[in-house]
Order: structure tokens, then sequence, then C-alpha cells
């Protein structure tokens, strides 16, 4: 069951008497509804919906552990439940709040006899309740996985001389889709040749080429759940030092994920991968953090950044994903997403790590 | 050339001293360079366009109309530029800041000295200079459209009973991507049968039957620009009350493209199209907006709505999709993108509007 509302309720500090959650995920998370618009009105008791016509008859039948609410004009509806509530003070999801809706519905509240509060305090409230998943949403994330790792093995056998980037990201984009995905998690990754030293390029009209490196960051969306794995293989023959390269970040993921454990900090994971690589010779070429969060974002709570403090609890998603990128010629990132245990974690993804030499 | 970063500048208040233009359609807008991230401050003489290492290097070659400031920490450009320029109030994009990024930005200003604007003014000057395109940007629209007409005349080729919604959405995207669409413009709407009824319905497993109408509301993003179209064709034969629904919303949509000139109002052609289907006994039936802009944003101004006293120019982009719903049996909509002339419009569709019994 999905008490995330009550918990909310719980939480709201005491200064404040109701939560206003606008964002599709957040929307989506407590009331496990679908829209493209919503007011979710969460107060130390009570949870109410506020949706237009076009969601009404569909919100009454699938919003959870929430009265729905239809409305005409939006403005009426919140004023009436402010009223009978007697709410003082509203926090406002400072992230996702545009200024000129916090000021529209400032006005509303206003006039109702409330103060909007507009700060990021209801954001940390929420990330620390999302920071770790139910076994429902780990099975959500798995399914994305699994679609994402049939989708690229079967795209490693289209890889040939001349087939282009972009074209591989629209192949792979088709097969997750037609195995059910919504879409994909993020605009997929999938770089050749000197590219692969850019740790977020985008994929172009250069194609693959003999010898070269192949980076696929990838990922599916199903039902609103997120994957991210990256893989890199190569077309041909790897030489000695690339398969040097390869096999330092490989050893350098494999100790970051061995470092994952509830009650380790997310700077351990960090370090455990990143000493590694940087003791192999390739100190600085590792540029980016080690992992982050999953979930019903492709990038959430915990941030696996160097220092960081933040410890891993079970139940955690994170990838764990250390590169090694040398400028101009070329890049290597193996990528994993675990579900945090009490002494270790599950591997969600399950395709090996060997070089693959197409 | 592209003059809106000077035009900008010209139209800011006299009150105000800078602009600080986060959107990613926005920051395209005027520098023509594409980034997920970046902030450009437009002073009543001066532009810059702040972003960070990423894409440094591809701005300074890119960027029109602005110095390229690549940044490590935002905060210390941006303190910079407000002291050297002594800007005391800088208007921020009420549509584009979250709460969150306005409350960071504001402290920095706040220290260099300066104060944050945060309503909707410059909202609604840039809107106004975006409202009417460039040539330039009007090839992009019909490029879009094109892409957008041959997926659409190829997937047709594909409907046959037991095909789903999904699969004709899934299969339009293909080939517009196959064809150097960027994606698609929105979610492509595909829906069959009593679906059809709803304008805004979403493509699920249902499949088509003969003897159902099927509706089309699709489009490509081409170069940063959308186009939109609304095609509804049957499967087999349509009886004749549903010949009589498809040639009422086809001589309303005549109706409401012969009245598009400059210097109309979007209030007349609305009431020129809906006039029509009142008149043939469908009052009540049409129960939306006749058209909206289109252009870097799938909506934008202006909305061609009942009662809009805003008067249509030569060079905006609109439009003109009427339709009629029936609850429970079926909806027709017919959609084509027009520019503005001085005596008239140019219609960007060019696919043919006889009723396509497959």
């Amino acid at each position: 069951m999905n008490t995330g509302i009550s918990l909310l309720s719980s939480l709201l500090p005491d200064d404040a008497d109701a939560a206003l959650v606008i964002s599709n995920e957040n929307r989506r998370y407590f009331t496990g509804f679908v829209s493209s618009l919503g007011y979710l009105l969460v107060t130390k008791k009570e949870a109410y919906l506020l949706v237009d016509f076009r969601y009404g008859e569909a919100a009454q039948k699938k919003a959870r552990n929430c009265q729905v609410i239809t409305f005409k004009k939006l403005s009426d509806e919140l004023t009436k439940l402010i009223r009978d509530h007697s709410l003082k003070a509203v926090m406002l999801e400072g992230s996702a709040f545009t200024l000129n809706e916090a000021s529209a519905i400032e006005t509303v509240l206003t006039k109702a006899g409330a103060k909007a509060v507009k700060t990021s305090e209801l954001d940390k409230i929420i990330s620390r309740l999302r920071i770790t998943k139910t076994a429902n949403e780990v099975e959500k994330i798995r399914k994305a996985q699994l679609i994402t790792e049939n989708a690229f093995s079967d795209t490693l056998k289209l890889i040939k001389e001349g087939v282009s980037e972009r074209d591989l990201a629209l192949e792979l984009e088709y097969k997750m889709r037609k195995a059910g995905a919504d879409g994909v998690s993020f605009d997929l990754i999938t770089i050749t040749g000197k590219k692969t030293s850019m740790p977020h390029g985008v994929p172009g009209d250069e194609t693959v080429h003999n010898g070269d490196f192949i980076t696929f960051d990838i990922g599916a969306l199903y039902d609103g759940y997120h994957s991210d794995m990256t893989r890199t293989v190569v077309l041909g023959k790897a030489d000695e030092a690339m398969k040097r390269v390869y096999h330092t970040v490989w050893k350098a993921q494999m100790n970051g994920l061995a470092a994952v454990k509830d009650g380790v900090t997310c700077g351990e994971v960090d370090f455990a991968a990143r000493s590694y690589i940087d003791q192999a010779g390739y100190q600085g070429y590792f540029g980016h953090s080690t992992g982050h969060g999953v979930g019903l974002e492709i990038h959430e709570a915990p941030s696996v950044s160097p220092d960081s403090d933040v410890i891993l609890r079970s139940g955690m998603v994170i990838t764990v994903e250390p590169g090694i990128y040398i400028p101009n010629q070329y890049g290597v990132r193996i990528e994993d997403m675990v579900v945090v245990t009490k002494d270790g974690c599950i591997n969600l993804a399950t395709l090996p790590k060997e070089l693959i030499e197409l």
C-alpha cells in the first residue's frame, strides 16, 4: 500500500498546515493517478486531488488515498477547501511552481485567508520519501531495465560499418516502445569513435567505423519508472590501450558496486570507484559523479558524488557508472543500476560486462 | 538576420535595465544556439550568453548576437556583469523560472546590488516578438509539415483490422524520425472508433475496426520548430450520418480558413468555423477553440478562440481545426496550419481533405 500521503501529512512542519503538489511525478507518486495537470492539496488530515473535466471520471476510479474534486474554476474549489479547513499556510512545491503559477495561486490563497510558503522545504520532504523505493516501484524499474536490455541485445546485431549514431538511437527507441515502454528514459546516447570521450555526447550523423568504441547510455520508461544502463562495445578488435582503459573502468565499477550497502555513505561508493581509476594512472579522466538515484525521474536523490555524506539505505535505487574519457581519443563508461540492501545490493542489470568485440 | 535581441533590448521598460532569459525555446530564439542549460542576459545595449563547460566551445562558434561567457560558477560571472553594467533591476522570465531557481538567482542579484523583477511582463514582451515568424522560421515549420505528411501517407498503407492505436503512433514517429525529424511535436493522437469523440484521446491497445473513424492529430519537430495537422479517415465505408458530420466539419474548416487574413481578429476566424457547425445542427458538439499559434512551441500565441480580439498579422502561423464530437459515438476533426498574409493565408498543409475510405 502506498502510504505516501499520510506520511507527507505527518511530516508537514508546525508552521504550515497544508502542501500543494503540482508536479506530474509527485502527483503520480502520491495518488497513482497519471495526468498532465492537477493539484494535490494535502492537509494534516485529508488529501484532495483537483482535476479538470478531462480527468474527473478517470481520477474518481483510479486516484488512491485522496478525495477527487473536478473543478470548472480551480480558484473556486481551492478557496472553498482553504476556508472549510481554516488553512493559514500552504507550502508550494518550489521546484515545480513557476513564478507565474505561484503568483496566480498566491492570489487565490491570500483572498481565502492563507499564506503561500514559497521555499524548497516541501521539495526536501518529498525527496526524502521518494528516495527509498517500495517493492512495487523496484519491479517497475526492473521491467524498464529488462526492456532496455532486450532492445540493446537486438540492436547490437545491426551494428556494422556505416550505421549512424542516430539510426542506432532510433532503432533502440523503436524496439523499446514495441516491447511496451512508454518511451525512453532520456535522449539516448549512442556515440562512436572520438565522440565517446564526451560523457554527454549527442547522437549525430557520424557512422560506426572498424576499431571504434561505441558507447550506449540508454534506458526505457515503463509505467512511469526509468532505467539507466551504459555499455561500451567495440566494432572489430580493440587494441591493447583500449583494452586497458576498458578493464580499468570495469574493475573500478566492480569496486563501486562492492562498496554499496545500507549504512555506507555515497561518498564512500564514489571513492571506491574513483580511487581505482586514479591509481591506475587515469587521474583527471573521470570528470563526473559515480552515480545517482533513479525512479520516477531519471536523476533523483541521492547523488553518488565525491565527499557526499548522504547515507545509503535499503531500498534506494542508484547507478554506479564510472568512466575514463581521453580527449580526442575515446572514452569508456560502464553503468549498472542497483537496489541497496542490508548487506550489499541487488544488481538490476543482467547483461555481462566482458568487452564485446562485434 | 535575427534581430530579436536588439528588439528585446529596445522593448525593456523604463524601470528595468536587463532581462534574464532561461527557457530553452527563448534562448534558442534569440541566439540560435541549442543547449539544455544557459542564461541569456540582455541589457539595453549588450547581450551575454552564459553557459557551462559542456557548451562553451560550441556556443562560441554558433551563438549569434551575443557575447558568450563560459562559467565555472554562474554566480561569479553574473555578479561581475551586474556590477560592470551597474544593473539595478533585472526582469526574470516568469513562465520559466521555478520558485527555487528564482530564489537562487535573486540571492545573487541582491548581493550584486540589483533587484529581481518577478512578473510576467518579460514573457509578454517575448511572446509579442515570437508571434510573427520570419521566412526562415516558416521554412522550418513547412519542413516539419512535409515530414508529417509523408509519414502519414505511408502509415495509411498499414491500416487494416487489428492494427492498434499505439502501433499507428509508433510507426508514424519512427517514419518521421527516419526522415530527419528531431522527434514528434507532441504525443501523437491516433485514436479509433468511440475514442474519436474525445478531442485529446490517448492511443492505447484498442485496434482498428471496419466502419470506424480514425483520427490522426500529428506533427513533427524539425530544427526546433513544430507542425500540427489533423486528418480523420475511415476504415471501410462511412455511413450517411458519418459523412454528414465529416462534410460539416470540412465546410466549417474551409470557412475558418477563408476568414483568415491580416487585420481580422482571432475571434472572427473562430466564429466563421463555429457558426457553420452550430447552424448545421451540431451546436454544443465543438467544445474547444478553433486554433492556436505554432512555432518553437506547439501551442503559442495567438489563441484562435471565441471572442478573442487579438488581431491577426502577416507572418503569424496558426492552426484552423474545428471538430464535431458526439459522445459515445465518434468525432471528426480536420486541421491545417497556415501562414497569415495581407490578403488571406498560405496553407502549409498540402494533403487533400476528401474523406479517405481505406
